[in-house]
This record gives structure tokens, sequence and C-alpha cells, in this order.
């Protein structure tokens, strides 16, 4: 593979939080919602995230350097509430690692678990990042699809394709639940149909649930490391930058084989030292937010939620299937007189509406669109509206 | 290549910071000095800079979030500084980008420019990441020895051995100025020499510069990028981590070549998304420190430089060249009847004394240990006359 075709296959230029790019104005105030990512003013970090940050600089070196996979007493102290919250134990020395936020945390798992050539499985649609940085550490991607459409059935990736590619040798199968950008459950069963195959086959699995905390009422949502995977086969990734609002600080955890880990951590080592020393004191008040606090941020959702499936869903032709936890949702637009991408570009241009297209999900959704609904309810609301109005006037 | 070769390259046990991770004591009071890197008590970072974050963090959505390559406004703001300083134009839209500390910039852009069979060339000593990180990448490493011994001379790479390497096809040479783990600066004079072999064979010079603000008095530093290189062949690491001690932010600058930069950002998207949104805000103060700021900081370090370079030149053989640039020192031991890895786990276990093997700077290493010496005076010395007594009761 060249240089160019390497680079070329690592496209930024539509990828949330980008597109704004070329445009000048974009942290003023012609930006009417920037969908490509949540609102952290509609949706502040829980209390104590700026005291805790602060604390660990006033308290210095200490706190300023780390070991590479982080401080040993936020280790300690954030193995208990993982523990309880995935429903299986972690050993605080060997199976949990503070990363660089959630993204930081991926790209150290799969560095560590692919080599040139290994095939790995990528469920289509899924998070951008899976794809690209399979692609980057030249390894080969086995495309699986999520079958989401029937917004009445429970979404499943096509077990046959995942059965091929674990045949084929797949090393990997790397997925997102809830599933990002779809906002998809995987059910228990259907998660056993898959380890089921992942066991048989030697899979390493990599479960990305940066959203697990974000599940709406009348859904239930299992971790895959307390689903019944062999311990040795399965890393989780998780971190308080969405529900939580916390991206800002870059900090996320991995929680998996001591093996896999003592690699990341030695990628770690070379990719950025350690997750920034003062910024993993958030950690602390990662679920220990107040009473009712979690419980609001989701009804909060939830309403946005409902509105802005009903809104798009105007659009003659729309199908919008209803976020089961998350805060995405991947609507499928009528056939328009103009591309997914034309549109992403005039929305952003003429009303100031970010969205993300959706082929950077996987190259074959040309026909849908990202929505991030973590945003201030109002202006949600009325860019839904222009949204919903702008694909009805370009339905062909 | 399999995955045990490599990553057995990537060994990080006795990396800097990692050697007390198996001393559950470390973060209390039993560690006397940790010379494996600077102490942020003794030097703290300069006034704002927790100022800027709190600032940023209570600004909200507009900070947390960023293009991959930072926020404009910070990017325009520091590129008149990094222009000042280094003495060569930069333009804040396609020469600058924010990174997750000077690593995070060295992995991106070595990330960026080396292939897998790409060979390297490699000053060695020079700081530990260069290697692992070409290592990690597949490329082949191409050493270039410094010659430091002689205290009376000036430090100066192995000419031949670098024409050697450029013309076996090195597409990249990489390099720590001032030197880590030597302190050697290199001469006008020296990096013309050295750029015109990169000119001659199109190598391409990644400089890592991280401590090229804390010069000696009498000792002069020019910068790579003004010393007449072609732009688009070299590419400049700084960042605020050491002299100003804002390492715990883990946020530097990269300046380089347009399209070189744009890779370096793609793989930032998987890497860790950007540098966290918040951090990015310490820039502010970096290059605005109060009157005297730096100098006092200066004349600090160089009063212990000048303790640690008696106190452990007392030992019978040891050599020590004097810190030209930055805060360590490499001393080179005599002959003991310990290896320099005993040595470095019982001045740990027995007096709480961290000092980083000279084995993580070029394999061939096995008399030198490196300090970091920007810590406690006090402590630094009694810590040094503890290595050198240690060192006296183990010659051979």
């Amino acid at each position: 593979m060249t240089t160019i075709d390497r680079f070329s296959s690592l496209g930024i230029e539509n990828a949330p939080g980008q597109q704004s790019a070329g445009h000048p104005t974009h942290e003023a105030a012609s930006i009417l919602v920037d969908f490509s990512h949540g609102d952290v003013d509609a949706f502040p970090p829980p209390p104590g995230a700026i005291e805790a940050f602060h604390e660990a600089f006033v308290a210095g070196a200490g706190r300023a350097y780390s070991r590479y996979r982080g401080h040993s007493d936020l280790l300690e102290a954030t193995a208990g509430k993982i523990a309880e919250f995935t429903g299986a134990p972690v050993d605080p020395a060997r199976n949990l690692m503070i990363t660089p936020g959630t993204q930081g945390g991926l790209f150290l798992a799969l560095a560590a678990l692919v080599n040139p050539g290994d095939k790995v499985a990528i469920i289509e649609p899924d998070y951008f990042a899976n794809r690209k940085t399979v692609t980057f550490l030249q390894g080969e991607v086995l495309p699986v699809p999520l079958d989401f459409a029937d917004a009445s059935s429970p979404g499943r990736i096509d077990l046959e394709k995942l059965q091929d590619a674990a045949r084929a040798g797949a090393k990997v199968l790397v997925f997102s639940n809830p599933n990002n950008p779809t906002g998809v459950i995987y059910s228990r069963d259907h998660l056993e149909e898959i380890t089921a195959i992942a066991e048989e086959y030697g899979t390493f699995v990599v479960a990305d649930q940066l959203y697990s905390r974000l599940i709406y009422p009348g859904r239930s949502f299992v971790h895959l490391r307390s689903s019944g995977i062999a311990s040795d086969l399965c890393l989780t990734l998780m971190g308080p930058s969405k529900t939580e609002s916390m991206s800002g600080f870059r900090t996320g955890v991995a929680v998996g084989p001591a093996s896999i880990l003592k690699r990341m951590e030695q990628i770690l080592a070379i990719h950025s030292l350690r997750t920034a020393g003062y910024n993993q004191a958030v950690l602390k008040v990662w679920f220990e937010e107040p009473d009712g606090w979690l419980d609001q941020r989701i009804r909060d959702h939830q309403e946005i939620l409902h509105h802005m499936v009903s809104l798009i869903g105007k659009a003659d032709g729309a199908r919008v299937r209803p976020t089961e936890g998350g805060s995405y949702l991947f609507p499928e637009l009528p056939p328009l007189s103009i591309s997914v991408l034309e549109l992403c570009d005039l929305l952003r241009t003429k009303y100031g509406v970010i969205v993300t297209p959706g082929t950077e999900f996987g190259p074959q959704f040309r026909s849908n669109i990202r929505l991030n609904f973590s945003q201030d309810r109002q202006r949600a609301i009325e860019a839904g509206e222009i949204i919903a109005q702008f694909v009805q006037d370009h339905v062909r």
C-alpha cells in the first residue's frame, strides 16, 4: 500500500467535528446546531469535575505524572465502579487502564491486537474510526452488516457473515454497543450468538460501550463482559465523554485481559505517554453523580429524541429508527435530487445545521445522515424542522 | 515480525516514570528523588495555566471540542510566538497543529512519515521513544552515533554514518535538540552539515526541540527550521511540558509542511481525536511568562547542574559532560561489580532514588544513567551524594 493509498482511506473532511473546518465562523453564532457531537452547554458535566481537576493540579508533582496506565489510586477507585456497573470483577492492577479518551483506548486496543494483514470483522454501520484504525494498522476489514432498518425488530448483525469472517481467520471483532450511529442495543441472546462464534474461532472481541449509561426506559442493556464470553477474549472501552459530557477532558478506561493491557500500555508509552495527569482525576466524579442526575439526563434526551423522530419522520419516505441507547439518530432519507454530501454542505452553509453524512459509517450509507441529538432542545427542534423541510424540498 | 517480537522491542519496565510501578509506596514519601522526570513542585508551571484551563472549561461547548488539529484562535495566537522564537514564519492555518503532548506529536509525525520497511536514521543516544516508535511502525532503525564523550568538544553526530544511512535510503532522520539524554546542543555549522546530507538525499528531518527554551548561559541555540533547510523537509516538535512544567496537561505543538500536518491530523482523528479541548488553553500562557521568569528558571537549573556534575564526578572514573541545554545529565559510570540495571534497582529500593538506565537510549549505553535534575535542589544534592557514594562503593 503506498503512502497516498494509506492516507486517502483516512479522509477526515466529513468526519464529525471537522465539517466546519473550512467555515471561518464555526466558533461564532452562525451555527444553529452542530449535530456532529453533543452540546456540553445544553448538557453540562456533573458537579465536581472541574474541582477534581483543580485539586489534582494543586496537588502538583504526584498528579502531573503517573504510570503510563494511570494513577494507581484512580485505577483502584474506578475498578469497583466498573465491576459493579458491568457485572463482572475488575482487578485494578491487571485488568484496567486509563486511556486518553475512549478513542485513545480504541486505538490502543486495535494497535495491540492487529498486525499488518490481520483480518478484522467490522460492523456496518458502526463508528467511523473502527474501519479507519484497522486500515491505518494495515489490517483487512471484513464487513458484517447490521440489520436495523425495521424499527419494530431488534437490531441484529448478519451472523452468517460474522461466521464467514471468523472462518476466514478474523482475529478481532470490534463493535459499538449501543451502536453508533443507529442507537441499536444488542440483546442478551444476540450477544450470546456472537460470543459463540467468537469462542468457536478464537476471535477477540472489542466492545466500545461508550454510551452504555444512556439507555432509554423499557430497554435493557447487557454488558459483553458479563454475557458469558471468556474473559481472555474480550475487552471493553468506556468513558465519561458522552452521557456525562466530559469529552473536553479526553479520559476513558479500557477493561480487559492483562496481556492485552500490557501491550496497550507499551503502545501508550509512545502514543502520548499517559492520559493527561490532572485530567485523570475526573474519573473521581464518574458514577458518583448526585441522586437523580442520570435519570434526569436520560429523560431530557428521551424528550428530544421523540421530537426529532417525529420531525424527521415527516419528510416523505424518510425512515427513522428510534434510538434505544445513546444520543444518535441515523435516519435514512428518501431519494433526493442532491447527494447526501451536498445535503450536508447546504444544511451547513445555508442554515448553520451540521450533520454527519452516513458514508462516514460505511460506504453504502449514501442515503443516511447521523445526528447527535444531545443538544439544546429548542434549537434541536428548530434544526429538525429545517432538516425535514429541506429534505422534503429535495425529494426526487 | 510476530506479535511477540513486535512487543518485546517495546519494553517499558525501565522507561522513565515506570520503574516505580512495582513499588507500592511510589506515590508516598519513601521516594527521595525521582530523577526519571522533573519535579513540578520544585519548578511549578508559570502563573495563569490553571486559570486558562478553568476559563476554557467555564466557556463550555466552544472549548470542549475543536477541529482535530486544535482551536483556530489558539493556533493563530501560538503561530506568532513560535515564528518569533524559531526565526521562521508559521502559517497557523497550514503549518501548525496542537498535539497531545510533544510525545503525541512525535508519534503522529513518525506515523505520518514511516511506512513498514522504511528506513529511519536515529541518533544514539537519543530519546527512547524515537527508536521504539519506528519499531512499532515496522520501520527499520539505522543508528547514527552521537559523539559526546569529550566534554571539551562540541557534540557531533557521525556524519559519515548519517551519509551511509541517507545513501541506503533513510526516508527520515529524527533527533532531539538539545539532545535527550546528554544535553548536547547542535551548533549552526553542524546543523548545516546535517541539512546538506538531508537535502542531497531528500531525507525528511524531524527535530524534537522540547528543551529549546532551557539553554545555559554562554550557549547559543539554532532552530533547525531557520538553519537553512528547505521548509518542506523539516518538522519541529515543541511544547510546554519541560522547562515550563506543564507536562500534566499533555499539550504540545508541531510545525511543518502542510502535507505532513494533514496526514498527522488524519492520524490524530483515530489516535485520540484531539488534544483535550480545555487543555489546549494552556498554550495561552506559553511564551507569556512574567518578566524574568524564564531567566530565573534557567539560573536555578544551572545551579543544580553544577552541583550534580561535581557530585557525580567525584566517583572514581565517572565521566560527566555538563548539560548545554535541558535538564538531563547522562554520566558514564566506571566499570562496576553490578550491572547498570542492578544499580538502578538498588538505588531505588534502598535509597528511594530513581534514575533511568542508559540502555533506554541505545542498547550500548550499559555504563550510563540518565538523571533529570529539574528537582528540589537540596534533595537533588542529597541524592547526588548517595549516587556518587554508591557508585564508588561498587567500582570494580
